[in-house]
């Protein structure tokens, strides 16, 4: 095991975030020889870490610690592909500290009441096809077999490309677990936000994954030359929408844990001197608490209905894309916020996750925890994505303090 | 004389709509074969009236009623061209019904006191090159030859394409008019606005040529995840732009006279989860009064940094142009109005004009008057524009009594 564990945690990922397409930052997508090249590097890390290495039908690569006969398994784990020109951190970093805690507990010579398997999914980010999660999903039994028919960009099918990389699409099905078996479900992830940084916390734990949902907004009202059509008698679909943007900053900053973003708005006919027709817009809400969302939902399409009709607009809003919250299991998280502490001194800050992770998948099979690491100006996604070797060497340390609680195997 | 004057300038109108490039509606732009085809139709129309016709150096068609000897001219006209893909009416009816008014005056036998020109100019609209109002700055001696290099999209420069239409323009200063030979311009045109159709009046007085002023707004904030980035951390281009919108319209409803337009608005990332980091829009404002304009952009400007300054965000706002207002004569005017009424038996509604005309060039010459047509639904720059023949029939009625009024040339 290194003296540093931090740089050792920094060096791998430098070595994996080699394993990319040509381009700024790291492009790595599922099932390309990228793909295949990082697994060859984490398949060594695994088994110099003592882990039985296998890559299962999905595309999951799983090092596996065994534990004492009919012991259940605790699973740590996170994705291997990175977004196009993303960063070195962002999924890769949730299985090279698991992998570097296995190794420290190893050579601390400890061994564990339960068996033990990191994983690297082979894609979480969507970038690619235009699904995701296919190995936390074919484990927890909600892998729905038409997204194989899927395409990429190439019009390469989902399929194709599994059994390119030489994996059987049709053994999916068997690789459900018995949530019996499963103790739990742990990821490390780099906050992708500024909360951590800002409070000075190099590690937090996530409360919950938020729910999201999404709006798609059409404001009609009528063109006219900006010189000729009188400010009364005008029907202005961008007037219309800024309300809608105002209202939808308001509301997300008055509601505690509630985000709200108009992210897309374009405008027809677009002219210097033509009262805009038509405003198309998209509005997306996130929160830990599924009825806190839902309520914003409603609340501004009840806006944007009254907003419209005072302004003699049409209005079509539609929610296009709902995802319900993801809770963090209490216990897990107690347990893991109580490592948290232990490792730096401080109580754990909570926060919750406003991405969708694997977890979010897992969930469907065991209690899930999240443990986030403070990531440089909150940035993610980009090639300038970083983490600090100190912060990652505090999550190894988190990590086995966790791993070795006393209680851990008794929450069965 | 035509017994139905209406339904003779909507025949007229109809044939020079033909004089047109493939595609829906009218495209006719300067120095092109259908402005020769257009010019030959109006040569025709004039001659009919009694009017001695010639091209002058700068593509304006001149009809010319000779007055008594040492007597000024009075200018009417507007422009052969139209957008792409406009109307029959825009420019071409103002040349058409002062041909049926000189002609109504000949066939009654009745003498001017002094002479009329009828002016068919080539460029009003600026579509084909980065410049306009050539035929109407030649008079007034405000033509820069410097705009003759400029080319159209062809790489055709301005000064190829008048003499390829057998032009000569190192003629254009000779066409400079001696202001006290010219006794005023008015010009006839559509409203291009819904104004006079919605206070049931055909025939509506123009008070003055709004003066334009536009500004280039660059608002930049910070992007981020849209599930990570706290509100309370975010500084969103996009919110800020909105309050901008909203003041630029709530200043113009507030302020007579004003008219405020967000026209083109485009915001980057764009994406459905990212807080917008830049929002790039223009601001455009319209008045009578350039006091009242000018009062309106130094207050959204001032509102602007303010917004900018709470909101965290950069702020690049620069007035990109800004063009004076031309007040319309009001003797002029006044002695129009009264012809409109004596035409309709009701008082002449009088408004401004939003958009330019040839008249806001001839201003630099002489007093200039513009008499506004209804026109169906506000549309102009459509190729289903319309005005119906009983109002150019009542327009042609009111040149007539304009004309004929005993007292326009005492104004000299």
């Amino acid at each position: 095991m290194p003296a540093d564990i931090g740089q050792e945690a920094a060096d791998r990922l430098a070595a994996l975030a080699a394993c990319s397409a040509p381009g700024p930052g790291v492009t790595r997508l599922p099932f390309t020889p990228e793909h295949r090249r990082a697994l060859d590097l984490l398949t060594g890390q695994m088994q110099a870490a003592g882990l039985a290495v296998h890559l299962d039908a999905a595309g999951t690569l799983i090092g596996r610690l065994e534990g004492p006969p009919g012991a259940p398994t605790l699973i740590l784990g996170s994705h291997q592909d990175s977004v196009r020109e993303g960063g070195a951190f962002d999924g890769a970093m949730g299985v090279v500290l698991p992998i570097l805690a296995v190794e420290a507990l190893r050579d601390r010579g400890i061994a564990l009441p339960f068996a033990v398997e990191v994983m690297a999914f082979a894609d979480e980010e969507g970038v690619r096809f235009p699904t995701a999660l296919i190995g936390p999903r074919a484990l927890a039994g909600t892998f729905d077999p038409g997204v194989l028919d899927m395409a990429d960009a190439d019009g390469v099918p989902l399929r194709t490309a599994m059994t390119g990389f030489g994996l059987d699409p049709d053994a999916l099905p068997g690789l459900t677990r018995d949530p019996a078996s499963v103790l739990g479900y742990l990821e490390v992830h780099i906050e992708q936000g500024p909360v951590l940084e800002r409070s000075g916390a190099a590690l937090g734990v996530v409360t919950a994954i938020c729910g999201i949902e999404r709006h798609g907004v059409v404001l009609t009202g009528e063109t006219g030359h900006a010189g000729t059509l009188p400010m009364a008698l005008r029907r202005d679909a961008l007037v219309g929408a800024a309300a809608l943007v105002t209202e939808v900053d308001r509301l997300a900053r008055d509601t505690p844990g509630l985000l709200g973003t108009v992210g897309t708005l374009a405008l027809a006919p677009g002219a210097v001197n033509a009262v805009p027709r038509e405003v198309r817009m998209t509005v997306e809400l996130r929160a830990p608490d599924d009825a806190v969302r839902e309520a914003a939902g409603a609340a501004l399409t009840a806006f944007a209905r009254q907003m419209a009709a005072s302004g003699g607009l049409g209005l079509d809003m539609q929610r296009s894309y709902a995802q319900a919250a993801t809770p963090c299991d209490p216990a897990l998280s107690d347990r893991l916020a109580a490592a948290v502490s232990a490792t730096t001194g401080k109580a754990a800050p909570s926060l919750p996750s406003g991405a969708t992770h694997d977890a979010s998948a897992m969930a469907d099979l065991c209690p899930v925890a999240m443990l986030f690491v403070r990531c440089r100006d909150g940035l993610s996604h980009h090639p300038d994505e970083f983490a600090a070797p100190p912060d990652m060497a505090a999550a190894v340390s988190a990590l086995t303090t966790f791993l070795t609680a006393p209680d851990l195997a008794r929450r069965l």
